[in-house]
C-alpha cells in the first residue's frame, strides 16, 4: 500500500485528521510563552491527581481485558497503576513545570563583516508521534515532555493500556485547555488497532519525528517502514571493562551494579570484558559473588578455568542483548582488544572503564563509539534524569544529535535568525 | 532486491568492501589530531595545483564525451574547470585548514550531585556518504569538509565528471598519504553505474548519514530508497515579503537581488509577498524594474491590475521552485497572511521580511517555519560561506538538527562523556 492508499480508507482519514489538529497545536504550543506551558504542566499534575479514582477505575478494566491474554506477572506489572505510580506521573509534571523552558534560547549569535547579525534560535521540533507499549505511565511523561518543549504529540499506547492511557490523556487535556492552549497539543490515537501505526510511519508531510518506545520488534517494525526521522535505540549491549590498573573494590561494586540493579533496563550491562592482566586476581571473587546473586555467567575459555559455574560463551553471546541475569564474560589482551571487541559487538549505546590509569581511560573515552562512555561508574547511570535532563524519552544510538539521553532540550531544533538593514549579496 | 541481494553481486561486494575501507579510515581520521587533518587539507591544496595539467586532461576527456549526449550550454559550464576554478578549489581546502577543527569540543559540561563529571564532546558522524551531479568541484568542496570534521567520505559525482572527479580525488588521497592518514578517509564510487547509488543507499550497516546535493529527482530518490538519515533540502520555495512599513529603496534592492542576482540557486526567491498597504506604492515602479531586468511576472489578480505585462498566477505557482528568472507575486492582506503563506505553500528553506516595524519583523522571524529568516536582506545570503561557516556541503530542510547551512561544524555528532571514581546507581 502506498502511503496515499493508507490515508484513503476511514482510519486513514481518521489519523490524517488528528495529524492536521496537531500541526495546528503545534504552531500556537511553540507560539506560546514559557510560562504557559510551564502553568499547563502544573495543571495537567493537579489533573491526574484530581482523577486519581478515575484513572484507577480505567486501569482496572485494562487490567481485567488482560486476563484474556494470560499476561506474565512481568506484563501485568507494566500494566498495573498504583496511588504510588499515579502520584509519580504528577510528581514528574509537577518537576517539568519546574525545568527550564527550552524554545527560544538563543545558542550561538555573531555579526557577520557586512554587518549581517545571525542568531541561532532554539525552536521545537514540530509534531512527534510517540509510539510505546504497555506501561501507561509514559503517556503522562511522553506528553509532559513535549509540552514542555512546545510540540505537538500524537500518542500511541500499547493496545492494553488504551483506557489507562486515555484517562490519563484526559488530565493532561484538561491542564492544556484550563491555560488556553489547545487540547490537540497532545492527543491519544483513538483505536487499538495496529494499522494505525502504519499510518503515523506514512504521515511523513504532517509528523517530523518519530519515537518508537519498546521491544526490538518494534524498533525494528519503525525503522523499517518509517520514511520520518526516528529517535530510538534498537538494544543497548553494554559493556564494563576491567583494565589492568583497576581498583579491585570499584570494579566489584561496579559490575554487580551495572549488571544487576535491574537486568531489564537498556543501561545493564551485557558483557564484561577483563585485562589478562587483572583477571587472575579479580575474576574468581566477583564471578562468585555475581552468581550468588543470580547470576548466570556465559564465558570464553579463560574465564570458564577459572569458574567452573560458567558456561560457555558462543559468538552469538557477545552480540547479545540479554535483558536478564546473564552476563558474558571474557578475558582480553590489553585496552585496544576491549576498544575493538565493544565497537564490533555493542550496540553504540553506553561502555564502561574500570582503571586508575589515565591515559587507558582516556584512550576509552575517546576510541569506544558509543553514545556514553563511562569511567569508574555504572552504566545503569544511562538514564535522562541521573543525567539531570529532569526526564528523557528515551536514550537514541542514532549518530545524527540528538544522541543519548533524549530529554525536553533534545526533542527541539534550531533556525537560523538573520537581521539585516538592506543588504544584499555581491 | 532486499539489501542482501543488492550487496551480492560483484558491484554489490565492491561497495562494501569500499565501505569498510572508510569504517576504518573514519576511525583513524577521527582520532587524528587537528594539525593533522589541517596539514592533509594543506597538501591536498597543494597536490590539486601540482596536478593541474591533469585535472585539466581528464576534464577534457569529461567534456569530450560529453558532446555525445549534446549538453546545453549550462551543463557544460557546470561540467567545464579552468585555471580560475581549480585555483579556487585549492583555496578553499586552504581555507578549511584554517577553520577551527570541530572535533573534541567539549559542548557542554556539569558535574552531578553524586559527583559524577558530565560533558557533551564533539565527535564526527563517521562514513558520510555524498551523492552528487555534474560539477566536478564539489568532489574537493566536499571531500575537504569531510576531512575538517574528521569523517570518512565515500563521494559519487555525476558519471559526466568521471575523470575530472577521479584526478581532483587523486590529489586529495595524496593530501591524506602525505601527513600519514589512510587515502580510503576520502574514496570515489569506481564506477558510472547508477546502479552503485542503489548499493549506497543501502549500506545502512556501514555509512552514517547520505547527502545527495542535486535536482529534484535525486534528491526524491534518495529519500525514498534510503534507510539512513539523510540531510537535504528538497526545493527551495523562497519568499520575499514587503510589509506595510517597508522602506521602499530596501524593498527594492532586495527584491531584485533575490529574484535577479543568481537565478539557479536554492536560496533564489521564487514568490513576492506584499501588504495590500504597500503594493500601490511600490509595486508598479518595482515590477517594471523586474522586467527590464528580464523577469517573468505571475500575479495575482491584484498584482495583474497594477502590471498589464504580469501573466496570471494560478494555485500551482504557489508551491513552485523556478530556479529561473520567474517571479510569482501576490498582494496579502496584512502580515498574518503572509506568514499563514510561506508556512503553507513553502518548503521551510529561506524566507525574508521587509519592514521597518520592529514588532512585525520579531513575529515574523518567530512565526515562520523555516531554516533561516530574514529581516531586511537578500535570500541569497543563505549560504554557509555567507553565514562565516567557512563552506558548506549544502543547506538542510530537515527539522532535526544539521538545519540550515551545513559546514564542517554541522557534519558533527557528539558523545556522553561521564567521569567518577566509583559511583553505582541507587
Amino acid at each position: 500500500m502506498t502511503a496515499l492508499e493508507k490515508a484513503s480508507g476511514k482510519l486513514g482519514a481518521e489519523m490524517r485528521a488528528l495529524c492536521l489538529a496537531a500541526r495546528a497545536a503545534a504552531a500556537t504550543l511553540a507560539g506560546a510563552k514559557p510560562e504557559q506551558r510551564s502553568e499547563a504542566l502544573k495543571q495537567s499534575a493537579a489533573a491526574i491527581r484530581a482523577r486519581h479514582a478515575a484513572i484507577l477505575e480505567a486501569n482496572y478494566r485494562d487490567l481485567e481485558l488482560a486476563q484474556n491474554d494470560k499476561p506474565t506477572s512481568a506484563m501485568t506489572d507494566r500494566l498495573m497503576l498504583d496511588d504510588r505510580r499515579i502520584e509519580a506521573m504528577a510528581h514528574g509534571l509537577d518537576e517539568l513545570a519546574a525545568f527550564p523552558d527550552p524554545v527560544g534560547t538563543v545558542l550561538a549569535e555573531w555579526t557577520r563583516p557586512n554587518g549581517l547579525h545571525i542568531s541561532r534560535v532554539r525552536v521545537p521540533l514540530g509534531v512527534i508521534g510517540i509510539i510505546y507499549e504497555s506501561r501507561p505511565n509514559v503517556t503522562a511523561d511522553a506528553g509532559g515532555l513535549c509540552i514542555r518543549s512546545g510540540n505537538a504529540v500524537i500518542l500511541r499506547g500499547g493496545s492494553e493500556s488504551f483506557h489507562s492511557s486515555r484517562a490519563i490523556g484526559d488530565a493532561l487535556e484538561q491542564g492544556l485547555e484550563s491555560v488556553g492552549l489547545p487540547k490537540a497539543a497532545v492527543q491519544l490515537v483513538p483505536t487499538r488497532s495496529r494499522e494505525a501505526v502504519g499510518h503515523m510511519l506514512a504521515m511523513n508531510d504532517l509528523i517530523d519525528v518519530i519515537v518508537p518506545r519498546g521491544g526490538r520488534e518494534l524498533i525494528e517494525r519503525v525503522q523499517t517502514e518509517s520514511r520520518l526521522p526516528v529517535i530510538a535505540h534498537l538494544e543497548g549491549v553494554c559493556h564494563v571493562y576491567i583494565g589492568s590498573k583497576a581498583d579491585p573494590e570499584k570494579a566489584r561494586k561496579i559490575v554487580l551494579n551495572a549488571k544487576m540493579r535491574r537486568t531489564g533496563v537498556c543501561g545493564a550491562a551485557e558483557t564484561l570484558l577483563v585485562d589478562r592482566a587483572a583477571a587472575k586476581e579479580l575474576l574468581p571473587a566477583l564471578l562468585s559473588e555475581l552468581h550468588h546473586a543470580g547470576c548466570e555467567i556465559r564465558g570464553d575459555e579463560t574465564v570458564r578455568a577459572l569458574d567452573k559455574q560458567a558456561k560457555p560463551a558462543t559468538e552469538k553471546d557477545w552480540f547479545t542483548e540479554y535483558l536478564d541475569a546473564i552476563l558474558a564474560v571474557k578475558v582480553v589482551d590489553g585496552l585496544d582488544q576491549a576498544i575493538r571487541h565493544i565497537n564490533h559487538y555493542g550496540s553504540h549505546h553506553t561502555d564502561a572503564i574500570v582503571t586508575e590509569d589515565k591515559d587507558a581511560a582516556e584512550a576509552f573515552l575517546d576510541k569506544v563509539d558509543s553514545a556514553i562512555v563511562l569511567l569508574n561508574a555504572s552504566t545503569q547511570f544511562a538514564d535522562g534524569g541521573e543525567f539531570g535532563m529532569g526526564a528523557e524519552i528515551g536514550i537514541s544510538t542514532g549518530r545524527l544529535p540528538p544522541r543519548g539521553p533524549v530529554g525536553a532540550e533534545q526533542l527541539t531544533s534550531f533556525k537560523y535568525v538573520v537581521r539585516g538593514n538592506g543588504q544584499v549579496r555581491p
